[in-house]
């Protein structure tokens, strides 16, 4: 079945916070399966975003630990970002955070962009070993590891969010048919 | 003998457009040789300046065949350029430097920032065949052999600008040294 049915560019602004990726995904739309979706995703976003757009859509997101979005995300993309840190959350303690803010901010001083990781049910302990490794990294290096956590952090907003709408529109084609059949029943009753 | 005695950030900004760049170089100056000025320098480049200080340092740069400077660019910045494009002006026609024009314009578009090539001693034609050829790549793969020119671009306008540094301190030295003797001279006659 097609995805991407009805998407527009924010729909793709909460999955990848670079308009260029947005808008070249909402003019590809849709897609005949979903791993067709993700091929394209792959495609545009390592060949046709450029750096800025990869720091683009790097600033979209909150520093782990500290999921309050920046004041240009999307209201979904900042959901989505309370989610995926659920686990960092929940495994955390006040001290744990307060030295995952501390590197966060060394991380930054560094590499002049958010330490991004995709932190899908990763603990706090895990992604501070993480970000503490990549620190010592150069920055071109750290920069083509972000746009690769990135991309898994949209594989996994496109899957939840396609489905999302797959499910909607299911709804709106099952529903009118099942109403249309009940009316059918009654009708020939 | 000691190389970028009294030079300041400015200095340091002329051979490379990043403020980060310019400040660190500032700080670790003088040096005990050129070949050590170099290293300091690469290794800065390389593992200090991050990817924003890169594209700050890319935008000082006029397009290649068009070396008027951006109006941020130091007026030294700007002579440089011009010195740097004057075979390729020299070895231009209005035909090859309209094709430059709409390659740069194409190369711009597509990867977020200008051409970067040290362009010292190179032909309107050869330019134009490498840029037509690097447009193929990969934004990211770009990036990098961007920073890589910028290096050699830099490298180049440091050694100039040591060895100006040096001939006028030389001069500073030398000409009191020269008028003290033709004084004890003139005493002693």
């Amino acid at each position: 079945m097609e995805v991407g049915v009805g998407f527009d560019e924010n729909d793709y602004l909460s999955c990848c916070g670079s308009t260029k990726f947005a808008k070249e995904m909402a003019a590809a739309s849709p897609f005949p399966s979903y791993h067709r979706a993700l091929t394209v995703a792959k495609h545009i976003w390592f060949n046709i975003v450029d750096v800025n757009g990869w720091l683009q859509a790097f600033s979209a997101h909150p520093s782990i630990g500290q999921p309050r979005p920046p004041s240009h995300a999307s209201a979904t993309s900042a959901e989505w970002s309370i989610g995926e840190q659920s686990t960092a959350l929940a495994t955390s303690t006040a001290s744990s955070l307060q030295e995952l803010a501390e590197w966060n901010a060394r991380y930054m001083q560094k590499f002049g962009f958010v330490f991004l990781e995709c932190a899908s049910g990763r603990s706090t302990e895990s992604l501070l070993a993480e970000l503490k490794r990549r620190y010592a990294n150069k920055p071109i290096v750290e920069f083509e590891i972000a746009a690769q956590e990135q991309m898994k952090i949209t594989e996994l907003r496109l899957g939840s969010s396609l489905q999302v709408k797959k499910t909607y529109l299911l709804q709106l084609i099952l529903i009118p048919l099942l109403l249309l059949k009940v009316k059918g029943q009654k009708k020939f009753v």
